[in-house]
């Protein structure tokens, strides 16, 4: 049975075609920078946005028409596994992701919980078998149900760390299986609504030593994926512990995981956290942490997570700028971590959708490895700090100066160097003209 | 010669007093939670703010009416030293604060610079002798100057960097003849305008290659203070490196520094940061850097360093909680980072806006000291966590369990302890009773 | 049968109390500025956020244990018709306010829909007569059904817009039967989600024909509440065109409303749009157009609509002070539209977060009272502007000047008026002194 | 002399030039829709931008290289003048636009500010002259001299007030002599720090009064020029009463001033307010109130007005897109209320910088042109909306249904239209294409 019988296979058309269920920018085998852009644009489909989401919203209830809304529990799991390969073969999207919750119903047990996941991966097992189509990465949902509404690994209550134990066993169990690439943590119910109640310190404990724990299991079992850590600094709760990247590492660094983890950058928890997705980006890079991405984007105006789908180039252009500069990202990938919105109710819009992120990162692609093969902004920086290649600089760098000989250099410069231009409306001027070149 | 006539010593009257020019809740002698109010809180003017500030904005120049706006140079810097210690004598404030720049102009050259503070630091070691007042902190400024347009620590000019460690070597020597508590790094120009043309990396080994030479020099002449980080996340630049206490600490962990520098956290920092004063606090508490602050406070429907006045008694009661579970701030201080509005621009302002911010501090410390007197929130949290002092809970903090071991647990736990409400809206209410009794 | 049979009819103990049920504050009979509290405190329940909020969240489930769980459609309704009653006779609560989807369930039909109302009106129709409660207002839920996914009364389906006029035509319907003392609009999904598929211009005016055919079927049928706007800037739309006090003031005189409607005013929409509650409230006061407020309290570092329950006694003071210079609110009152933290998820909250929202106003009353009676801002500012009450600046009031004549004026003018203090900090300094006083 | 001896004429060379002084898309002859770029795109340079600032920041001093830094007074003012219609003429801007003080000092007196500005206004007369190049826009400085701390037409002096309305007769004046296009009305300081000391209802009107004496002079002296306000929400002073396009046509309609003034409209200033700059335009367009606009750029992660040149083409094309439909701006034009960076402080800077955001706004034309020419959002628009042009809907526009009509309808419509897809990741594909495509 088909789910979106509407649309056809996509297939890359070109910018010049007006055939909305087309790439225009998006074609997987062409080469760009040595590899393919399949290679380059590690694409997953995100289960819970694309198969679960019903476009509600605070305010609203859902609103998407999905051939599966009739089916029930099971059923509806069932019919969402044959939608996911469906989507991802019109698509040719090679990845998925998912949160346990996502693919099967929690039932009323723990136990049975684990039989439905079961039943489940089965299906997602003999699916990617036929297919070829792979697992980016998995996670336990660890925040939407009541349970967890003081935490998961920094709950106050014992035995509700062992029922998020119990999910992460589970999910690295189910990684194994299904050969997932990465094995992801996103603490959403991880922090506080209020100081006034909260022992901070102890929370953080608790989830190091969970991660400890998952990290000794991982390598009990032989779970090859890599482990990532997605921050975000709030919503659902008041503060998140993983606030941003440089928070999230403080924290590795505190609890000796920083070997251990590396991190999920999500574009739209950057821009709440104060960050362009950009400068998270260049943070774990330099930092030899950069992981997969979350691509989406969002409402730079507005304070929540809107999860958009990404379609502005500039920001495109810049995330993979820096992902080309880390030498790509390795086992991670590009999970469109996006919704439609809630008025983009019709089965077809989750495919317009997904053409207009793939065509905005193949586009972005496209541009930063012009930027890089030109040099463009390699030849500014290397000049502009050339003085540290030399002479006093030099023996900074080389850690042979002191304060003292610093001070009685600068004492006897007559002629200091003098400052050039940062050339801030040039180099964005350069960026248009490569973005807006054919 | 007086700057001040129009206001005389001011004094504690208590409450009730309608006396602007009195304080209604600081009464230095009094004894709370063991120790004088005096003690608890070390005061410090900030020399810049108070002394140098003429009250312009990016849209307005100076309103400011102050006695020495006559002098030029060095002559209005050896009034301002005067009207420093008329400040401090009627106030009752016990340290002060300054940057290199406003002490002593900076001349025509370094070596004319480090003359001219050499001629002010004399006046102000014969002052504090004579007055008994202290120097909470100093610091180098190295972002007004043109020269570090690129930055100080992070400029791309090697030259520039050597004047830095030029200043700060003069500082180091400064606060060892005045006998500082601390020296503070606050790195207003070390970030980025623009990513294109910065290397993050290299930037920020530099800064620590800076700090390690500071600390080398201190030890080499002997300095007793503490060092200090002041974290802030914008303004004047984009983004700047010290984001906020986590950024921080992640920086001193990957170099090495963290048990060489503490955090002097500033309200208004924390605000445009994302987060509560308190948040801070607590984070830099937990981590054990909590090192000084800088009392102010931000509106939160604007965008910019306001530096305010605290009057928020929300706030400083939360600040002094924090403060005193670390069983107080050690060799730093509250230095007052906060100044008159730009209409508030008559002599007196200056002792009506610190009777304002004392006060706020003063109240904030009774109500506080009072709130863990009950142990009003130190008994809901151990009620809370209590799980994880017995059985499971227990086996987790001491290191016993495993996810297998967990998950079994969650398996067979066919009763699993609820979770029960975290009284968010009670214990605000119980927050206003303390700050409300009289 | 009791929902809340846990907790007693709350009473006044005065602020020592240490009994978490009881009043610390508000003392319904206690005579402030000429009238009881209860007078002044027009206190209304909220129906959705206190009998039909479950504490779900953007990433998490319901939470919240109520009696009513366990009903559904018109058992679950009726319910809450005995549990509202139950709650207010608790509370002291005199007023309470829905949505017509709060009290009855929607059905399959209009019709039905319409029956539903019905039934559940006659119940609190019998509530009212025995509890001697009232309805302080209803209104229409236009935002919630799918139907409603491209706008009310700014839909581009006319068919929704008829739905929703008949939503409208029987709220006002109920509303005069239950004798509400206003009715309110608020346009959750009057706005766009993008501009690239909006006719504002014809959406707006829809708006407004809405509006004006609401007035005349009030008039036909005699209603006799006052109608009002309920402005927000955004969420659940991107933009809606109620964005705050003047852009809807621009609305009503564009389209003739401005006698029309008044104005319903909430704290947390307030500060979404930037602005503190005291200006909205201000920016009513002096159009005439203060109608009635939503009392709640955003959180300032989060950019959605946290509806909490206010404790902040600045607020709540500022808020009343304004009310008080209004004479009071007329038909208007002050309605709790705050809900309960979802970790908060005991009935006994839903009291505790009342207490503390109610004794927070009752305290704001009582310093905002005694402002005005000491004519502490009154005076600074009839002194501040008393240079338009003579001269020069009575000519500009009286329409006398020409900028020719001004300009003549200020050339002729060698000793102009100095400016004096703004006094920022010492009018804070007060505010916190009789904030704090006894 | 030439103060940009290293620059010489700007001319168009397509976006394939290398050369960084060249205009890539910037082609003045070149017929977009009808009509030359160069009429379409009234590009005007601001003087304060581009001749008077220096670089400074709140946190940092000047550090612009300009060739008139050597003189002081009138001489700096006359050298700017020079510099004026040499940038002009290198770079083909035909416009310009100042506030009085930029173009004179202000002496010591009113008397010798008029003598100043007469002085300089000969030297513009004949710069014009010679050259061609016009006055968009000027206006009267009132929020930098310490006389308007407390506010200009909302001052609380009234010998304030007298000079506010000095200044803008005197700059009517000019304005005819020069025979600007427009006088524009920025409310710098007219808002308020603090409500506590603030008459928000006198200020309001003793504003709008300034504005009808300026209208009834401009008529006195035969002024042709369009009367514009600028809304900003705030910065410098907290609340700023002309916070965006719709408070301000409040003010205007209460005050009967709508058909006397348009606004001039800010990118920086609708981000600042919480508004794309579309709808800004938007709201004014659909208002008739649609009148110029001062183009730039904000920081979307900064809270300050960082007055960039436009770079972004998305917000280039939408904002024309909204000028276009708007059949241009009449008298308006597009000021680049602009500056550079602090580092970007060489002259060449300047050049770079408009040449930025010239290509960027001439880009957005073509692109908004061509989206018009295909009516891409226009078709959307009218299908969307098609319900209110028969039927039911008709009969709403018309003014023939009532809210009984339509319940009526509503309750017997059994088969309601279906909502159909807002479509809205498709059209910002489509928007993507438009601007990516050749």
């Amino acid at each position: 049975m088909a789910y979106f019988e509407n649309v056809s296979k996509i297939s890359y058309e070109g910018s010049r075609s007006k055939n909305p269920f087309a790439y225009k920018f998006y074609n997987a085998e062409e080469v760009v920078a040595g590899k393919t852009m399949e290679e380059h644009l590690r694409f997953a489909m995100a289960y819970w946005h694309t198969l679960c989401a019903g476009g509600s919203d605070p305010f609203g209830a859902e609103t998407a028409v999905r051939g599966w809304n009739g089916y029930s529990a099971m059923d509806k799991a069932k019919a969402r596994v044959e939608a996911a390969f469906e989507f991802l073969d019109k698509t040719g999207i090679p990845f998925y992701c998912f949160h346990d919750i996502d693919i099967a119903p929690e039932g009323d047990s723990l136990r049975e919980f684990y039989a439905n996941i079961d039943t489940i991966v089965d299906l997602l097992e003999q699916g990617m078998k036929s297919s070829g189509k792979k697992l980016l990465w998995n996670t336990a949902n660890m925040f939407t149900n009541p349970r967890f509404l003081h935490g998961a690994g920094s709950t106050c209550n014992a035995d509700v760390y062992a029922h998020a134990a119990a999910q992460i066993k589970k999910g690295l169990e189910v990684g194994k299986r299904l050969g997932a690439e990465n094995y992801v943590f996103w603490g959403g119910r991880e922090g506080y609504e209020t100081l006034l109640n909260t022992d901070m310190g102890l929370e953080q404990d608790n989830i190091a030593r969970l991660f400890h724990l998952a990290n000794d299991y991982a390598k009990e079992i032989g779970f090859g994926g890599q482990f990532l850590i997605e921050p975000k600094p709030k919503e659902p709760t008041k503060h998140q512990y993983d606030f941003d990247a440089a928070t999230t590492l403080a924290f590795l660094q505190k609890y000796g995981l920083e070997k251990t983890f590396k991190l999920n950058l999500e574009a739209n928890h950057a821009t709440l956290a104060g960050h362009t997705f950009q400068h998270e980006l260049r943070v774990a890079r330099i930092n030899g942490v950069l992981g997969s991405l979350d691509a989406n984007q969002g409402d730079m105006l507005l304070g929540w997570d809107t999860d958009e789908f990404p379609v502005n180039v500039y920001d495109s252009t810049l995330t993979l700028y820096e992902v080309l500069k880390n030498d790509g990202l390795g086992k991670g990938g590009i999970n469109f971590d996006s919704k439609v919105r809630r008025a983009s109710f019709e089965p077809e819009d989750l495919f317009l959708a997904h053409i207009a992120g793939m065509d905005t990162y193949a586009k972005g692609l496209k541009v930063a490895a012009k930027l890089i093969e030109d040099h463009v902004f390699e030849d500014v920086i290397e000049k502009r700090y050339s003085s540290f290649k030399e002479g006093i600089g030099a023996d900074v760098v080389a850690g042979k100066a002191t304060l003292a000989s610093l001070a009685e250099y600068a004492l006897s410069n007559e002629n200091p160097r003098p400052n050039e231009s940062g050339r801030h409306e040039l180099l964005h001027s350069i960026l248009n003209q490569y973005i807006l070149a054919e």
